[in-house]
């Protein structure tokens, strides 16, 4: 019975990831410093190691006292993008320096096989559709930090033969997803305003599209990455490729909680308007089941969403440079 | 009157920046943490600051005591490419968190101009000759690190407004350079091995080339910079065009030395036959004089080195995995 380390078992993706690997039998250890985590989201089967895999010695002694592990995957990260240009030094500690700290302790103990959750924020603002032969250009600290590891991953894979899997997902919902994040995720910021009452905000018309996720089309393909050939030492696309418009979106969501869908339009910003991914690659290799429909998969997490007290927003409390920092996230 | 920052000031390409800064008229403040430089480089008229600049705390503190800086020269590096595989967790904070925590503070005090030295480790085992229009594509930790960095300040450029330029300097060498440094730099460790006795260790056949720049040839244009309309956020590759054997080069050492050359060939090692990178961009932008000729560089090289007792190799202490570390970095 393979054992495992899951980093963010606490969070949303990390949490169904170990829940899948307890499927295909694993023993899993899950490691969180439920900074953005829940207990609540660790399955029980699974044994929680609080701690920062930012801080080395936390990572030896994860080794020392739970290892060796023939399995990693590394899903503990701070995932805001935007919010990341102020927070440059958490950063790169928290999305790069506990990745190294990570694949150092797999070369030395000899785990069998790391898979890395990366991000589509790796790319850049190239053409779409993002293909994984597209050379990323990542432009804000987030995207440079995941896309220095996937660098550091395959170096690791060079000289010292570590397996690896990438995979870089992209607008994830479901169960157990931050629901008080103010910084990503807009499904999730759509599930908190329509619950406390505040107007759905749409930048510009909303008639920008993007594919959403539900987390049970993502996780279960993580979880079995080291038992797919095909996988080893590759990198992967994954989401949604049904383009839906953010408007709709806001609607769907209200629609699915049973609440009243009221939408307020904010200037446009920056962004891309049509953005959408490849997955061919990911289909070819893990031939995964049809995916999730939208309204299905919305409902399954309103429904979810029901059982938590709405809580107000979470901010980030050691922001490092504040200059046009929006007034919503201030 | 500029008041300027030079991080690395007791280093070798940061110690030459500053006297080119102290030509130019500005005023000087460098920053070192003394563990790769040397007290003996820093010029007479520069302040020197001791600390690290990967300790956020001490990189506030020098703005606060010492700043603001209208421009920053950012040289402090631990630069040894084969040994950063070895080294992953030291190399991210050193060589990115130091540079995030430089370009938070630059961010929060308005310095007009940043200029990171990068490094031609950046673009990996690309085809030749290297461009500054190739997308990098870096294959170890420290290579990862320093396009990193480059992509980081490029993303505070298009926020914050930050002008900045990248040089990717290679193969340099002259006076003030590390000669006790075992990892990195052959001239170097020629310099070493011969004034020790020891022979000239020559991977295979000593007929792989690589263009060796003088030192003179680099500091002056990195320090012009902030002052030149054509390098405002740009990245140029700088160094010498002409191709040298590395067996010549061997035995150019030992003459400039006036010593016997002894010669031993090691097993063959997978490396780049003939690299060598495109300068036309930074000949347009700063017309620089006709480069220092080799033989005239070491003899001046040769000269200053007959001034210091030769040192042992300088181990690094921090190994952090040293699965397939080659014999002589043990």
């Amino acid at each position: 019975m393979p054992r495992v380390l899951v980093t963010g078992i606490a969070g949303f993706i990390g949490s169904h990831v170990a829940d899948h690997c307890l499927r295909l039998g694993f023993e899993v250890v899950g490691a969180d410093d439920l900074s953005g985590g829940f207990w609540r989201n660790v399955p029980a089967a699974a044994r929680l190691v609080t701690g920062d895999v930012s801080d080395p010695a936390f990572v030896a002694q994860l080794w020392r006292e739970h290892g060796p592990f023939d399995y990693v995957y590394h899903l503990a990260a701070y995932a805001a993008e935007g919010l990341s240009h102020h927070i440059r030094r958490f950063n790169y500690r928290h999305n790069l320096g506990a990745t190294a700290n990570l694949i150092n302790e797999a070369v030395l103990h000899g785990t069998r096989h790391f898979v890395f959750t990366s991000s589509i924020a790796v790319y850049g603002a190239g053409q779409v559709p993002l293909r994984e032969d597209t050379v990323p250009v990542p432009e804000d600290p987030y995207g440079i930090a995941k896309y220095a590891g996937e660098l550091d991953l395959r170096a690791a894979q060079r000289v010292f033969g570590l397996p690896f899997t990438i995979f870089r997902p992209h607008n994830v919902y479901g169960e157990r997803q931050n629901l008080s994040d103010p910084y990503r995720n807009v499904i999730g910021i759509f599930f908190n305003r329509c619950r406390t009452g505040q107007p759905l905000t749409v930048f510009g018309d909303g008639l920008q599209t993007r594919a959403f996720t539900h987390v049970d089309d993502v996780a279960p393909l993580i979880a079995r990455a080291p038992l797919v050939p095909e996988a080893k030492n590759e990198t992967f696309n994954v989401g949604a490729d049904q383009p839906v418009r953010v408007l709709d979106l806001a609607r769907e969501v209200a629609q699915a909680l049973g609440l009243p869908a009221r939408i307020e339009h904010l200037p446009a910003r920056p962004e891309v308007v049509h953005a959408f991914a490849d997955h061919s690659k990911v289909r070819r290799a893990f031939q995964p089941p049809a995916p999730i429909a939208l309204p299905d998969g919305l409902r399954r997490t309103a429904a979810w969403s029901q059982t938590l007290t709405p809580a107000p927003p979470q901010r980030f409390s050691a922001i490092e440079v504040s200059h046009g920092l929006p007034p919503s996230w201030r």
